[in-house]
């Protein structure tokens, strides 16, 4: 880490991805992040209408449905950017699409980053050492090629699975580190079954979630910032917060991405302890919750989801606090 | 499952995948796997040449490379195709190229399943319910769009990781199953830090990994077709053979995917335990050891990616005999 100043920091590669989150969060208050898992079958009508215009309607269908994703994810985006600190971009919802929803993918990274959002993608990759480094490049980084390097989405944050080992995370840090970004790792998901691997209880009494911890707590160590917050963060659920005390003890550095707040059945109110290290050290990710938040409420859309959005952004600053 | 003749099957659902994969293994006297990784740095000379010819050299890096990547990949199948009865895409290596990556990634799809050979999508995805649904359209469905259906991949199999639970697996293996495919899922993989969690010790006595196999083999029970074989396969290093027995035990009636074989220090010669249930229910993958072969051997890289093909054929058939 540079020990240079932060207003004179050389360039990107210089800063530690906790402090530019911490500043980032002092300075938006708001440690909300809007989760964008964009269905074609559900996008709010505007999208449609909007990219109805601007694709010849003789198109392929994924091109055209990539359109109205991308167009979607631009309203919901200028709806209740201003809130939020971060976006987490569902790459299935892409991917799904083809070529064309791949480069959807991109431009909604682009427009996230035009706001001054960081750009959290919700990859969950996992694999081993030459593999891992290619979805690093794919995220965070530059492949050389013959004709010239192909450029990746630019992500600041990736969420990564650690089934494989510790080895298979290093090519994923190296990559994030060289841009001043971070991995969240997958340690207690917010689904019913996370239990069955991630709970199982290992011989020595841990459970295997606290053996993730501590190889999250491990593989971070090199990478805290002045502000006391690592590089490697966790996925914590918002589902289990009984669950969030302990894993904040064996992580005191991490950020927490908490996701599952809303649609899932958590609460914001629930994960005080997650804020232990300030106010960057948890990150409350809603996704239908805000975006489909209308469903609910009735009303438009843009202002439902704008409402739901500084509703949890106010909640979350007050219980951080 | 259906109980008609297999001749008079009156679809791709109604047949079972390990009587797929059992009929495609006699048939082709093959349980041997090629692994295409492209690295766009180190393709075979002729892939330039070809790419060189069909792309306008003004076009994006990503392009030029993305065909060159698709070139190496047909010239690989044209020569070793007929020594394999699968082929195992690694999806971060098309990924990392963004939207020509992926429709790349198709079109090298296609090309293997006009050979005759089953595609197995190497993408270790894994995410909680409406995700993994989204993943699985990638992969092996269809996206309904308001502009008409999006069609996937098409792959026969995909790998999975299990860490979130088996509720995390059940959209997948129902997306597979709807078309006679399968799914991959992580037990015991070939990398040196594949203990950090995989070989951890639980409290009743039996390691993660051997949790995994006992979720693979209850998942799996309901796809158990007449050749014996499951449509929920494992991914099971050949780097630690010592592991294969015991997870043999635990998942009798499980395709186990060895990859590992050659570049990563895993011999044919050690995975007997594998084909227990017959040749279909080991799949030996090699990646760099086939198209990378001419660095070792010297000579034309397809020439000496068929001669190392053909002895690794010749030699699974033999042991599994």
């Amino acid at each position: 880490m540079s020990g240079g100043e932060p207003e004179s920091s050389p360039g990107l590669a210089a800063e530690n991805f906790g402090d530019r989150l911490a500043a980032r969060v002092a300075m938006r208050e708001s440690q909300l992040v809007l989760g964008l898992d964009p269905d074609p079958a559900g996008l709010w009508p505007q999208a449609l209408y909007f990219a109805d215009g601007t694709v010849d309607p003789s198109a392929p269908s994924g091109e055209r449905a990539a359109r109205a994703v991308l167009e979607h994810c631009r309203l919901a985006l200028a709806a209740v950017g201003d809130e939020c600190v971060a976006v987490k971009l569902q790459v299935a919802c892409f991917e799904r699409l083809g070529p064309p929803g791949w480069a959807a993918l991109a431009l909604a990274a682009a427009t996230a980053r035009e706001q001054g959002l960081l750009v959290i993608a919700d990859a969950k990759r996992g694999d081993i050492d030459v593999t891992a480094a290619a979805y690093a490049q794919a995220f965070f980084g530059v492949t050389p090629t013959p004709y010239g390097p192909v450029d990746g989405i630019g992500a600041d944050a990736l969420t990564v699975n650690p089934l494989l080992g510790t080895d298979s995370l290093a090519p994923f840090l190296s990559a994030a580190r060289d841009r001043s970004s971070a991995l969240f790792v997958l340690v207690r998901t917010s689904n019913p079954g996370a239990g069955d691997v991630q709970e199982q209880r290992l011989a020595d009494g841990r459970l295997v979630s606290e053996r993730l911890a501590e190889m999250v707590a491990e593989l971070g160590s090199g990478g805290v910032g002045r502000a006391g917050l690592s590089d490697v963060g966790a996925v914590v659920g918002a589902t289990a917060p009984k669950r969030l005390e302990a894993l904040r003890a064996a992580m005191p550095q991490t950020v927490f991405l908490l996701p599952g707040v809303g649609a899932q059945g958590g609460y914001v109110q629930d994960l005080a302890a997650a804020f232990a290290p300030g106010r960057a050290g948890g990150l409350v990710s809603a996704s239908r919750g805000i975006v489909a938040a209308h469903e609910r409420t009735g009303g438009d859309p843009a202002d439902a989801a704008r409402a739901e959005a500084s509703r949890l952004r106010e909640l979350a600053w007050s219980i951080a606090g």
